[in-house]
């Protein structure tokens, strides 16, 4: 059971003018459910995407970086996702399959293989079944529409529980914008730039510069911000697509507010969306939020609060509900931060000040601690106590669940 | 259960002379059971000491620093070990209970207090509990003799199923040299340094600067080469004691067969019990051996087989017996070797070829791999092929024993 997350109400994924999506249930891995996704994008769309840094990505995230850095990137006119196969350590015959999608999209659209970008998520190693893509390709385009984003948020999740789709609306240059996104992920969660699968669109006209601006800036605030395992997947990518269809000027200065209005709509939306992967993380039983103060860089920051968020056990006290906070002591230790002066650190559970000068706080009260871990929404604070900047990550406990289900995956 | 693992038979273990071990029943943590230890040492034994690398490290790893790092140190007289509590995270408190302890023993064995080394392990953020280690030391004292390496092995256990010992003797200068060795761990476990507690005495006439290069050289292929949850203790400590009985010149010549002979043996000893520490790792199920070859340097191989080592996604697997090896290749991808070519790396599971050219082998059938994953020991080779270095490390499987285990810890 996910952590305090419900299904998206469909009538409240609003459609973005501009983009029409489709999807088939073309028996990719298992049968009859949605695996396979088409994002159909009008004329004059523009494309920004980052990926895995993983040596070892997939070939689809290898032909998705080619077509987006070609001549003519940024006239980018469809997105194709298959789930239930990841065509990851695949070798030469993966990349083969991954043009051969685009190839099969672009003659039904009457475009170039070039401006499509292709995605796949699921297991790796395994040859990419082509032609039951290929042959759920047609459906996809029929079912094409502007209303279709539950529907999509579907089509791309493999361990999720529930579909992850968010829309949102604000008001820039006296203009109505809208923002609509996707995402999927439960497990492999450990993003290094982007994580696993999330599309976001919008109707705002701006550049393509400052699209990627806002692309990264939502990157860093939301999708990389967050762990389950500790594990980099192959295939991780996080799109922003802007239709420009919206009545306004082209955003094209950074430092406009305009532009700044834009930007942190899509990070609210693209951290909803991090944020419902990790309360839908493989096994989750808590959701929690380790915020790291008074540091002297962010990469300290995020050192620390990673450590916490990757110690199994600092997870399985959190399943426990078992106030072991020793154990989160210990991982600021080793979290790499070589000078960092634990007489100073204060460490508090919500409002609990659990300890500080190095040791326990000699009024912490062990129920104290235990009533703050039995809730289901939990807040780690760090206080190094050293400078002025702070992180906020998110990540989720460890459980019996987690263990079943990546021991099950394949079967 | 532990992987093909039994405990060492008491009279396989021999005494080193002038090392005499005693222990007692102190009621630490829980009562019943045997949770204090006493090493004294003669006059002239010399004592080496690695030690964590976590900023939040223990009291007591602090003390014994200070004791080995003292001018005169080298003459130290007693080790003193409490499971239980691992007096860490304690601050102020902490290290004056560290030091009363030493002092205490100094007091019954007429010796002064910085010849006595301190070592807790156990629960992190607990007050030690000084008065009633100091009540059990007595009984420790009367304790003491040569042949109780088996008693002092159960002494230190805290989550291990099992005590581990481990003898040899090597034929050095034409004089029989002895060396028995104890460790204790089974979670949280990733040495930076050294892990968890592990002492290994031997009856060698060594100098000082040798013996730690015994020590160094010993830890780096032992103790530094495992990991079973990623976790760096805040107590971990590996000491090796020389009480120089044994008939022979001292060795002070770091290139002679002599000295190589017998950093050898110390290191064969520490291995094996490094390796016993990972098949009673917390949950175990199967004893993986992760072989990385074909490398630039030691520390890319290290980088990749501890990346395999530490996935959660991997562990989950080879306790399914599933041969999901897709996930071995995406750890090898984020293992952080920025220019690593992906499309040279071969991957064997035992004698399978399981991938190679960046894909999976052509001629790899699923029920090669099932079989292997089968099995309680599993080597995983990945052949790099773009140098000459290679390193091995081992780890256990992820099970839900493991969760159990942490959920439960405290309780």
């Amino acid at each position: 059971m996910p952590v305090n997350l419900v299904a998206p109400d469909p009538k409240s994924l609003l459609p973005v003018a501009g983009v029409a999506l489709g999807v088939a249930t073309a028996n990719i891995r298992k049968p009859g459910r949605k695996d396979l996704l088409v994002i159909r994008l009008d004329d004059g769309a523009k494309v920004a995407g980052v990926f895995t840094q993983n040596r070892f990505c997939a070939a689809p995230v290898v032909v998705a970086r080619e077509h987006l850095s070609a001549p003519g990137a940024g006239s980018m006119r469809a997105l194709v996702v298959n789930t239930g196969n990841a065509n990851a350590g695949t070798g030469r015959n993966g990349l083969a399959h991954a043009r051969q999608t685009c190839a099969d999209l672009a003659r039904l659209l009457g475009c170039t293989a070039e401006q499509v970008l292709p995605f796949s998520t699921g297991v790796i190693m395994e040859p990419l079944p082509v032609d039951r893509i290929a042959a759920g390709l047609p459906a996809c385009v029929a079912d094409l529409r502007a209303d279709n984003w539950f529907n999509a948020a579907q089509a791309i999740m493999t361990t999720d529980t529930l579909p992850k789709a968010v829309s949102q609306q604000v008001l820039i240059a006296n203009s109505t914008v809208t923002i609509t996104g996707i995402a999927k992920g439960a497990g492999m969660i450990h993003p290094d730039m982007a994580t696993m699968l999330g599309y976001i669109a919008t109707d705002a006209r701006v550049s393509l510069p400052l699209l990627k601006s806002a692309l990264a800036h939502a990157a860093k605030h939301s999708f990389n911000c967050i762990t389950v395992d500790g594990d980099t997947s192959t295939n991780d990518a996080f799109m922003l697509i802007a239709s420009g269809k919206a009545d306004m000027t082209e955003l094209n200065d950074a430092d406009s507010p305009a532009y700044r209005a834009l930007r942190d709509a899509v990070t609210q939306v693209a951290a909803r969306l991090a944020q419902a992967i990790v309360r839908d993380g493989e096994g989750a039983t808590k959701f929690i939020s380790i915020r790291v103060e008074g540091g002297r860089s962010e990469d300290e920051c995020r050192k620390v609060g990673f450590a916490i968020a990757h110690s199994p056990l600092v997870k399985t006290a959190f399943f426990a509900s078992d106030p072991n906070l020793g154990r989160i002591l210990a991982a600021i230790g080793y979290a790499g931060v070589g000078d960092l002066e634990v007489g100073k650190i204060e460490l508090y559970l919500d409002d609990v000040l659990v300890a500080r000068d190095g040791g326990r706080n000699p009024d912490y009260r062990e129920e104290d601690g235990q009533r703050v871990m039995r809730q289901s929404e939990i807040t780690v604070r760090v206080v190094l106590n050293r400078g002025g900047i702070s992180a906020t990550l998110w990540t989720c406990d460890l459980s019996h669940d987690y263990v079943s289900i990546n021991a099950d995956y394949r079967s």
